[in-house]
């Protein structure tokens, strides 16, 4: 049983509101709530080892960030469509091959997204496509390289360490 | 130079803004943000290898998630502080020693969050003292059992699947 206290928000991406939620326990509270359309992360690898690793500018992050390829969920579309368009715009290449390595929820205290992780590879250039208000610097970087800067603390973006930890994990890289 | 374009949500836990910035290129882009005072999280690890997971109601995750402690900053408050403070009130235990393993971006395209991530060591119980919207079950499990659920995508909460990833890798697990 859920009801909606306060509708505060509709942006282009996220909505706001305030809502009140029964606990297992039969108690009632109310919290707030981004809701977001979910959304969708790649880890591109390249034939020769390297990992395709952007700067992007990030307002929320200080500046420039970085990061894998990724975007939210437009209406109707899968995570493996979103990724495929994402990667395009982005960075300019197509994947002959996906796998997806995880999912995972990215700020479960007060919004609902869920990032789906994927890896790509039999990448092939094509043309990079920004949106108005993208700046993006691509960078291939050989994997280990990569996973020294999660180390070092370099890259600081949950979904590009989650995801070069888990390709790892899992043996891709 | 930002501009504030519009002042939208002040809550307990997020403010929620529209923002004008310019990006490197000089263009200038208005940006949904929420902002977040930021947060610490904690890997709670016992004298026999298990470390110390929760279950908690997390309306935003559609039900009980797993996780590890973890708690937003209060004003003035420090991330040892807070972790100090959350792991007391969540799970009732004390740390004799702490280290600090990461810190993460949970959401940069829409939220300032910083997430400040420790591992906790030489634990003592004491009590748990939940907040009035906080449902919370403590279930110790060994680390490597915890490592396989978030393999097989049962831990799907960013902070904990990245805590137990960072820790493996640094060999603390």
């Amino acid at each position: 049983m859920t009801r909606i206290v306060e509708d505060i928000f509709h942006g282009r991406i996220i909505s706001v509101r305030r809502e009140e939620f029964e606990l297992p326990d039969g108690r009632r509270a109310v919290y707030e709530m981004v809701r977001h359309p979910g959304g969708a992360a790649v880890l591109p690898l390249l034939d020769d080892g390297r990992v395709i690793l952007i700067r992007q500018f990030r307002p929320a992050g200080g500046g420039m960030v970085w990061e894998i390829p990724a975007g939210k969920l437009d209406p109707g579309e899968s995570p493996e469509q979103c990724i495929e368009r994402e990667i395009q715009e982005e960075i300019g290449y197509q994947a002959g091959k996906w796998e997806k390595i995880g999912e995972m929820l990215t700020a479960v205290g007060f919004c609902d997204e869920i990032l789906h992780l994927f890896l790509a590879k039999d990448l092939n250039e094509t043309e990079q496509a920004l949106e108005p208000d993208e700046y993006i610097e691509i960078v291939p970087i050989p994997a280990e390289e990569a996973l020294k800067m999660v180390d070092r603390g370099e890259i600081s973006d949950g979904k590009t360490q989650l995801a070069l930890l888990m390709a790892k994990r899992l043996g891709h890289i």
